[in-house]
């Protein structure tokens, strides 16, 4: 593939690789610190050829966050299985969650750091992404409601801001695990499912939500 | 001093009404929107004496975040009793906290968005805040897994990542019933609580958390 240069190579993945060289510098290095030049020197292309494409940083960086955000809604909702319970589905979706944001810690730098760190419309982009993950976990939590036969007194705008909480844990957990040592993709799932299922009262009580048992021997992985 | 036409006002006194503007200025504006002319004339103050005492519009910004952030993490110091049950005292934090968040908006806006969104600087102001509270939630959930007197299955990398989700739920919360017409601080705090403490799978079976019985008679406010 890499072959002559430049030439021969289809735009399309000509410009994969440049958003790829451009994730990892803005996540690293920051979006003011970026430097173009490191972008294009790291995707091997001429830096003009960035500019062609891409028009300027802050589209390059619109690009990103764009991309970066459909690849982990994307990976959330393959996560998961419709037709488990919900805490099930619940469980495979934050598993794909801190999947997701471990095994592409500059993505997520990008999303959840850069992107709200840098003005309004960066921020905006993600604000549409964190929509669309609220409004899955809401649906998921009405329909566990649902599921329940109870009647369940919880009311929509209740659900509204549960889904909200739960987000807002896992942003903050996701973060605080790519920053922290020896913390698994799925340590980081079983805490979020633990605080957010069997909740603080039950764990501290010593009961944790448990993992289904057919995972407990497979997938130890992080 | 503040000679001419300010005369007699004690620095420090005049300087909190400089803040108290900028605060509402910046929360409302966002950081780059916000003018030194606005904070000036809100202030009652000329601008050269705003740069005189605040230097610039930099240092503006963070003695901003520095008061507010001191501010908030007093509010929920202040709304715990620490001889209380550990459930009691997450409730009264989070009361305490939605309540500030609730009537302090502009504060909050500052803390939450405006403060993250604008550089390295001003977010480390707020990451120091953050640490607080994260800390504080660590020991609150310590507390509680010793007093269950359960040896509770709780490894301490296990409660900071809690004490992660449950600050990250908190401040997500606050943001959106700020954002949320008719959401009284009161609300959010039942709705944080419910998540936090009894967690979804026992929302979902109708099993909420229950305040405690003298506070559903007494404080209905939001």
């Amino acid at each position: 593939m890499g072959a002559v240069k430049t030439k021969r190579m289809p735009r399309a993945v000509r410009e994969q690789q440049m958003l790829d060289a451009a994730v990892r510098i803005f996540g690293q290095r920051g979006y003011m610190a970026a430097s173009m030049d490191e972008i294009a020197e790291l995707a091997g292309v001429s830096k003009p050829l960035v500019y062609l494409y891409l028009n300027s940083k802050e589209d390059l960086f619109t690009a990103c966050i764009r991309r970066e955000a459909k690849a982990l809604v994307e990976a959330v909702r393959a996560g998961v299985r419709p037709d488990l319970p919900s805490d099930r589905q619940l469980w495979e979706g934050l598993g794909a969650f801190f999947a997701h944001t471990a095994r592409n810690p500059d993505a997520w730098a990008v999303l959840h750091l850069q992107a709200r760190t840098h003005g309004e419309p960066f921020a905006a982009e993600v604000a549409a992404m964190r929509e669309e993950i609220v409004a899955f976990v809401t649906q998921l939590i009405l329909t566990g409601a649902r599921e329940a036969h109870h009647d369940p007194d919880l009311p929509e705008r209740e659900v509204a801001g549960l889904a909200e909480a739960l987000v807002g844990a896992a942003e903050s957990l996701a973060a605080w695990a790519n920053a922290t040592p020896g913390i698994t993709a799925r340590q980081a799932a079983a805490t979020m499912m633990n605080f957010a299922w069997a909740g603080l009262g039950d764990l501290i009580a010593g009961q944790p939500w448990a993992p289904p048992e057919e995972e407990q021997t497979g997938a130890q992985a992080g």
